[in-house]
């Protein structure tokens, strides 16, 4: 008999709103209660994804096409979702996505102004239904998060946006959790690390199916 | 006033079929006529493009996921449609294309058997109508094909593939050329190279807006 499926949980936010912090924590705390945890990200997470971050995030590709950005995104994606997400989840293993579907509607969305209904498209013929059970927004006010990411120094092709895309991005985010808000968990990041992680943890283990110790 | 538009032809055939030899005469015989060329090529043609190739052709990514693959030479294509392609044809100058669309349908499609459906969708979003005026297609036998490439050594990631992968592939582009028929001039990719340029260039020039001299 095959194993229950695992939980997906994908994380969301701006630059600087922590996700990186939260998921080594959250990790942590999802696998202490008995649950194995697949850790990936996207773009990246396989072979090719990583390849294609690489190109994505390289600031010497700064003329990249909205529509050629947003086409590697869900090639990462589909390669992601084959090699990894698909085969954790049908196993029982639980997957802790750092970005996903919810990404390309906020950043070449809102952000570079891709239609909607393009991103509908790819996500129809990619996902194919599949979506995260649980997404946790980091949101943070745009200066806050920005200023984060200058104190750690070195950014790269879309961290040198300006202020106005990151709002876009904030707001089309914001959209979507007040849209499903039965599948999202939108928490306050400029609070204190461990206070986002608890809130985190919680809304995580509420999903069920973690053998409580 | 703008000038008249160019002229985009695409070149398109399996592996083996002779393309490479016959872009380089047919770009020599257009510019003996006056008219200003850009040849170009798919996957490839801009910086991110031919960073994209260098993904796809790969031979150490041999499991890259048949949707991942599809998506790639859209996200190439719509960078070599921005950056290079349109603002050749709105300058007046003809672009001269080592595969396009069509070759999407005939590998993707044929060969890997992704819904035609999903190709037609990208098509829509990324070529918003634009086809070439004219698309030759170099037709050889499969065993023809691959034995000109074995001669020259240093096969690729798509090369490695099976016969059946290949026949599927002509096969396909022989329906789209046989459903299509004002667009598309099928060559006997078996002549010799001089005959495959005449009748190329024959079929080229009468597209007119090339001044006879």
């Amino acid at each position: 008999m095959n194993p229950e499926r695992g939980k997906f949980i994908s994380v969301e936010g701006g630059e600087g709103a922590g996700k990186s912090t939260l998921l080594g924590g959250l990790r942590k705390a999802i696998e202490r209660h008995g649950v194995a945890v697949v850790q990936t990200r996207e773009p990246g997470g396989t072979a090719l994804g990583e390849r294609v971050r690489g190109l994505v995030l390289d600031p010497a590709l700064r003329g990249i096409d909205a529509q050629a950005e947003l086409l590697l995104m869900f090639a990462s994606r589909a390669q992601l979702l084959r090699e990894v997400i698909r085969p954790a989840l049908d196993a029982g293993h639980w997957v802790l996505c750092d970005r996903f579907t919810d990404a390309s509607y906020a950043y070449q969305g809102g952000g570079r102004g891709q239609p909607t209904a393009f991103i509908a498209d790819l996500e129809r013929w990619v996902c194919t239904g599949l979506q995260p059970d649980l997404t946790l927004l980091l949101d943070v006010p745009v200066a806050v998060g920005r200023g984060r990411v200058a104190a750690r120094g070195g950014v790269d092709r879309i961290e040198v946006e300006a202020d106005a895309f990151f709002e876009r991005v904030r707001a089309t985010y914001r959209d979507r959790a007040a849209a499903e808000p039965q599948r999202f968990r939108v928490l306050d990041a400029s609070q204190p690390p461990a206070a986002v992680l608890q809130a985190a943890a919680d809304a995580v283990l509420a999903l069920g199916g973690a053998c409580a110790t």
